[in-house]
């Protein structure tokens, strides 16, 4: 599941995947998900529709995964010894530009997903349930220290505490989530949930 | 702005009100925000469009109210003598059909208010507003009482907290919020945050 495209089939380099994905991310954000079309795709990045099928299986899979590609998830890249550092490394891997960019895309997505079930189960695949991974490795690590009760139950609430933030930040605030407003939200909510 | 359309205007009886604003949901679950006029409410309620818009303005606010008639909000109602006792009584003013019902309702217009902003006006005025101030009148009386630190940060993010609750629960756990649910992540997340 992890694997990348060219390893599932070495047809394409990485560097013409990455091209690929970046035309995908450009028009999501030209046209919408609805209206985006594997035509405009393969007219935008030079490609024949066939070959971009047998790559991803379809529009779903291309979209979710263009966006993965951009926010890595390293399982092993963050581990700072305690949960409140942990958490705020992941804060510190995008940028407040990157992650307005990337909280824009997710509200479309996120939309067009319930009339979509297949781009929620490409969704959930390729974004979600990395995060939900990730998320899990970093608070266990917490438990294993002790920092965190192992029978707390905001455990299975961590990412709909981090969900709230940046859908709430949007709507209610009208401002972009940023570095400083993800940080001090994880301050005051999900490290003393998680502590409690 | 609490007034209600009759006392703004006493033309139409508040039974018909009622009648109006079950016919306004009726249409929105049908058609969604985008696709529903005016003239079809006009015709479903058997209304002049002239009344419609010396009543309400406009679309948006008769939408936002609709909502906000089925979703009363009464200061005084809830005051149990706990924190936890005030959120818990909250969640038990809904039954599960009325909070899924609800909980779609408001999917479908979060989703139109990004590219409405005369709906964000709207909700902002007749739902999130109305929420907020009884947020923090719930929070304020647990200040007041000794239970919440009053520079506690997590008091600036409650509506946050419980958003996320509802948005993660339909898109990741691909399951309607229920009394039990949001009861479970009030105790696991928002009481311990605020406690804190």
């Amino acid at each position: 599941m992890a694997e990348t495209a060219t390893t599932r089939r070495s047809r394409i380099t990485p560097e013409r995947e990455a091209e690929l994905y970046e035309a995908v991310l450009d028009l999501l954000r030209e046209v919408g998900y609805d209206s985006l079309t594997m035509d405009a795709v393969a007219t935008r990045t030079r490609s024949s529709k066939a070959t971009l099928y047998r790559q991803w299986g379809g529009k779903a899979e291309l979209v979710a995964r263009a966006i993965r590609h951009h926010k890595p998830v390293d399982p092993s890249a963050i581990d700072t010894g305690s949960l409140r550092g942990d958490f705020q490394a992941m804060t510190h891997r995008q940028d407040d530009c990157q992650m307005e960019q990337d909280s824009a895309l997710m509200r479309v997505l996120g939309t067009a997903a319930h009339t979509n079930p297949e781009l929620l189960t490409a969704l959930r695949e390729w974004l979600i349930e990395p995060e939900m991974a990730e998320m899990r490795r970093v608070v266990q690590r917490a438990v294993d220290r002790g920092e965190v009760r192992a029978d707390n139950p905001a455990i299975d609430y961590v990412l709909h505490m981090i969900i709230g933030a940046f859908v709430a930040r949007t709507l209610i605030d009208e401002e972009p989530p940023t570095q400083a407003f993800v940080a001090s939200y994880i301050d005051a909510v999900v490290i003393p949930a998680l502590s409690a």
